[in-house]
């Protein structure tokens, strides 16, 4: 009679369920799967529905030599073997080469500083396996990505939330970051740029955080899936580029840059200065990537051409329309009765802020963004996915004439449902 | 101050790694990346090296239909934005097309019933960390695949081994297999066919593991990846064409019938009779699938074309080609001397025993593959990949003559360390 079964409730066969997969709960894809489902068919169908909910890429247009880099692979047989299990030696040394510019080592990094993985998100899980054990807890940024606490959840570890502040480019509220650090603490996460704030830290402010993980011993896990996705006149450090000491993991992928967020291409690049994962990190890191093997050899194979073809005016023009759109945001939202849209600086979100006192009707945003799909066919997603409150997050990557209609009638639905 | 540095040792910052990367050892991957580094070395390089220890399958030609299935994705725009967090609908629907015939529910399977994952691994780590907390055990053949105790020991869970019979079609022991069970059983692993084995059960044999499982109310994760791959005149049962009741996970990939085993592209296929998993396991599937958001939907959407275009000719043609070879060595190693070849019925694999006794040169047979190795240069994995003892592995998929050729060195090489 196993532990996992129970034949009392109804005489049924029940078979039990982990604890793990009842807390990985991931916020984003439930509002974009479930809970918003009867919002989405109960929307008005007279006007065009405008999706902003996830950080898809479909909007916009792939660089024609991502496909090339690929049909190329399959031409050539379409590496179709087993890789090594922590990547493809070529693709490792060839990111080693893109992000050893961005570490004070003077010697570089090398392939073995690389792990390729199952998009940015097996590169969080990854590091969040090998540095935590159940039980202890890590620092999670409020808003933060929705997928940290589910990743946490899934193995039984906490998130202690630090606050960023809306009204300082959300930067981390330090003493607050200081404050959630205990005995149990394995590791902070640092994302910059940010999903969902678009922020993009100063040099300043990430030698803050810097410190106190020094202070505190405690190993950074940087999401930098966002690296050098800035606007024009904001400046992008990677974490790593600004410490001698603190052991860093950094994880991105290239959904973002590339506009191939389902291809699930990602990678860690291991930056340990002092030696301190040399003996236990980097050898459980290279055990973790025996358990699946890593990602598709077909587009590991692809990414040194990809790499090097996209040209860099190819980024810059994503970003630019991102950039144009986070002002048309300001523009129309900005005047909008009980909305403050918090202008970004990189990546391709925007954060809007919401007076709840002032919209009665509705008893959180979660209720106040469905009533805006139901309402005016936006969707947006609200601020339970990047735990926090009080706000909703509208995604850059689309056409401009829809990021205008949309905010036209955001600020429509806000100045019909305001009570001064 | 955090619990996983320690600034004692040597002064210098240590990060300490989870207990779980540390036991997330994957035999097979140590045997192939690392522990036979130095015999790889030194191994004699005036002959021809001839490499059977891994599964990969880049000897055998891809089907064209394979590649132009993606090629085809690229030209429609690559698919590239996020699928749905359990995979692209018409892929599962495809997959649930396939399957449906393997199950007694006469309502046959739908998209619902099935989950992409990053490779079989990947289906078999989900099965593993829905169904089972750590502290508990799993039912695991030995011999068998080395990924089982990799994955269960990164979760923190036991393996109870059960025996398989070479001298009965590596048939299991059920009288051993079910002494194993106790109060912290999960779940029971069944591979058919096997890998390493090349069994494949027969229909009672299934049946009778099938009422071990109904008597302890167990749940049974079914690995079948090398499904329909049996050998001209073996017959091949899907477990969950068998049982009424049993609640089965089927676990599976393209990589072994398609021969892209480095495309990471897997499934779990949720059978579900009476109801066993759906109040809880089902739900935690679904939740742990938004960890990760699946394998890259490049290649899921071209499954439906893969499964489609690629006839059945050529399975044939491998399989066919497989057969041959296992008979080339049953006719080279047969008759040689402290070698007993099992012949094999499916999948891609053909065990042999080695009467340790007769080669006492060696302390075991990692040390008699290794001297294989340096002086035959000839690479077969050893038996403590697959959780067994005195066996090594050859792998089937290669050219007829390349087998013959490596048959001819292992048997001289049995020659002569064989002592009476």
């Amino acid at each position: 009679m196993a532990a996992t079964t129970d034949t009392e409730r109804e005489g049924r066969w029940v078979v039990k369920a982990s604890q793990g997969s009842r807390d990985a709960i991931n916020p984003v894809r439930g509002f974009e799967e479930n809970l918003f489902k009867d919002a989405l068919k109960a929307r008005r169908t007279d006007i065009e529905f405008i999706k902003l909910s996830i950080g898809d890429t479909t909007a916009l247009p792939v660089h024609p030599a991502v496909p090339e880099a690929v049909k190329k692979v399959l031409e050539l047989g379409g590496c179709t073997g087993y890789g090594h299990s922590r990547g493809l030696p070529e693709t490792r040394a060839a990111l080693a080469r893109l992000y050893s510019p961005f570490t004070l080592d003077p010697r570089g990094l090398t392939a073995e500083d690389v792990i390729m993985t199952n998009a940015c998100s097996g590169a969080l899980e990854t590091c969040l396996t090998v540095l935590t054990e159940p039980g202890q807890n890590i620092l999670v940024p409020s808003p933060g990505f929705g997928l940290y606490s589910c990743l946490a959840g899934s193995r039984g570890i906490k998130c202690h939330f630090y606050r960023l502040q809306a009204d300082r480019g959300w930067e981390a509220d330090l003493a607050d970051l200081e404050r959630q650090i205990d005995s149990e603490t394995a590791a902070i996460i640092v994302n910059n740029p940010s999903n969902p704030c678009g922020s993009s830290y100063s040099k300043q402010h990430l030698l803050d955080i810097l410190a106190i993980a020094e202070r505190h011993r405690l190993p950074i896990i940087a999401d930098e899936i966002y690296a050098w996705m800035t606007f024009p006149g904001s400046e992008f450090h990677m974490l790593s580029s600004l410490s001698e000491t603190v052991p860093i993991l950094s994880c991105s992928s290239l959904s973002k840059r590339y506009m191939v967020a389902g291809w699930r291409m990602g990678w860690i690049i291991v930056h340990d200065r002092q030696n301190a994962f040399r003996d236990e990190v980097i050898p459980g890191l290279a055990r973790l990537a025996t358990k699946v093997l890593g990602p598709s050899t077909l587009v590991q194979a692809a990414i040194p051409d990809i790499i090097s073809k996209v040209p860099e005016d190819y980024h810059q023009k994503n970003l630019s329309l991102f950039h144009r759109n986070a002002l048309h945001i300001m523009e129309i939202l900005g005047p909008a009765p009980g909305l403050f849209p918090v202008m970004p600086r990189a990546a391709m979100y925007h954060m809007v802020v919401i007076e709840m006192k002032h919209f009665p009707e509705f008893q959180s945003d979660v209720e106040f963004t469905k009533a805006l799909v139901i309402e005016q066919s936006v969707f947006c997603l609200p601020s339970p996915a990047f735990n926090t409150k009080d706000c909703f997050r509208i995604v850059l990557g689309c056409a401009e004439s829809k990021i205008q209609e949309a905010c036209n009638r955001i600020a429509a639905f806000a100045k019909l449902h305001y009570k001064e």
